[in-house]
């Protein structure tokens, strides 16, 4: 796919991805839209395979392959939730995934991938030691290279859930997803506009890890050298892809406090009883701190994951 | 209701509550059915009104009251879920609910009933305060007490959530929950035979609060002086009226242990994304420990429900 995919490309791959990923419920919860002032309808991602949105975009990259060009597997250089989704689609289309990771990557995620059969190429922490390996894998084995976003395959697949979700809730007035990479929120973007173009679409942004605010408020790319933030899958910066799909194509993004991001975490887990990482409850913070005029409106949020250490909450005293 | 519940009874209850409460979704695990060589279908009652399945015994007691006898309100002497339940229903039907607390109650559960607007009557932390305090209620004000589940009206409402299990899921070989006092047990035997005599209905309770495993297996009442679980709402002893049922109705009761009720806690918020409290976990306990032979069988799980206080969680170091 050479081009940004529209709202065929993205039905396209919903009908691709379907036998691999689950079809999530729309939560909604009563006590959180009287704290909101607005009806909000919550996509529940963290149910999905791997726990996390990034299973649909692994898959349609995947599955998108010509049979020559999958037979000598897939490889990506990220080590989150992104490295399981796609080990959780090679395994699917029996096929090799490599996983370059660095060597002090948390023995969570190393499971995580290894539970799916991907075969992790430890490297050094840096960013040009993963890149060099992964390009070595590359030409090695003849693996394709599968971005975590920055690939338009990728972003068709995290579409589909804003597709399933304004398909099921009918009229939004708005649709607020985490933004890190830019993945989710680009394909959002493309598939809640060709469906519904009077929808606004609304990334949301931790403050410690505001590339993506700062890019989409200058018009340049922006990226950050040292994010910190507690949401995990956030500290990614756009990439060449996503940042012009974004400009054109999302109406605001908006930022949100460390703060508000783990309250918003602990009162849905309290209130709707569900378990989400802290990257998926930064559209929620972002409403609650009331960086977003939503009074009346129907809001849909998409719950990006939930694959949490238990034993490291945010909360932790 | 001067009798135990049948099918009948059960169904009117169902018809009668549905307003006040929600229809739970019924979850899959594809990875806790690997653990337990079983396929296992889980009504999800962590996600009812006031985040546990009392709030159907109790609206079924209030709604079932005539108008004269609801006019001077309901009183119970539970300080647990059920307190928050009957204030729940009692607000629903716009009467008083008096809920009778020892001194000592931890502030989550004041909260809990304040926010329904339940009128707590304080007593010395003794079984014999709360017992004289609620006669002393009763006899100043009128109110009628509503035990959390020796009470035909109260099992009737539990019932209604197998009732829901059972005909969505179709046939099932087991259903297992938990059982403390028996309210939710006995409710479900009850359901689950009237509607499929065929099926199986087991009881599974913390080794160390085996007041039911004792007496079911001795035909006694055997209470127990000092439980100890960290399964708090199984701390209760079976009720005069819930004993016999389970005698009757009930095909098994098994035992588990702390370790295994904490890992099954566990297992079921990491694999399932869902938020259970540890007498929840108690039925999947048993059965990934091994307590019943379920090899290839389609068993039906209550998860009672979901109201944890996640600043000590049983796992935290």
């Amino acid at each position: 796919m050479d081009r940004p995919p529209d709202l065929r490309a993205i039905r396209e791959a919903h009908a691709r991805i379907r036998p691999h990923v689950h079809r999530t419920p729309v939560l909604t919860c009563s006590a959180l839209d009287r704290l909101a002032g607005a009806r909000l309808f919550f996509k529940c991602e963290n149910f999905q395979k791997v726990g996390a949105f990034k299973a649909r975009g692994a898959c349609n990259a995947v599955f998108s392959l010509a049979d020559d060009e999958a037979l000598s597997g897939v490889v990506t250089h990220s080590s989150g939730n992104h490295a399981a989704a796609l080990s959780l689609a090679a395994a699917r289309r029996r096929i090799p995934a490599y996983l370059v990771m660095p060597s002090n990557a948390p023995q969570v995620k190393r499971k995580a991938v290894a539970a799916y059969g991907g075969r992790i190429v430890w490297c050094e922490p840096t960013l040009a030691a993963r890149e060099e390996t992964c390009a070595r894998i590359m030409a090695e084995t003849g693996a394709r290279l599968v971005h975590p976003y920055n690939d338009y395959r990728v972003m068709a697949g995290q579409g589909t859930a804003a597709l399933e979700l304004l398909e099921e809730v009918g009229e939004l007035d708005v649709v607020v997803v985490p933004v890190g990479g830019g993945g989710l929120l680009s394909g959002t973007a493309l598939a809640a506009k060709g469906l519904k173009p009077g929808v606004r679409v609304v990334g949301a942004e931790p403050a410690g890890a505001d590339d993506a605010w700062r890019s989409f408020k200058s018009g340049e790319l922006q990226p950050m050298p040292n994010p910190e933030t507690v949401a995990d899958g956030l500290r990614t910066a756009l990439g060449t892809l996503t940042f012009p799909i974004i400009r054109s194509h999302v109406d605001d993004i908006v930022t949100t406090s460390e703060a508000a991001i783990i309250d918003a975490m602990r009162k849905t887990w309290e209130l709707m009883k569900i378990v989400i990482e802290a990257s998926s409850a930064v559209p929620l913070a972002a409403i609650l701190e009331g960086r977003l005029a939503l009074a009346g409106c129907r809001v849909g949020i998409i719950l990006s994951g939930g694959n949490v250490d238990l034993d490291r909450l945010p909360w932790r005293p």
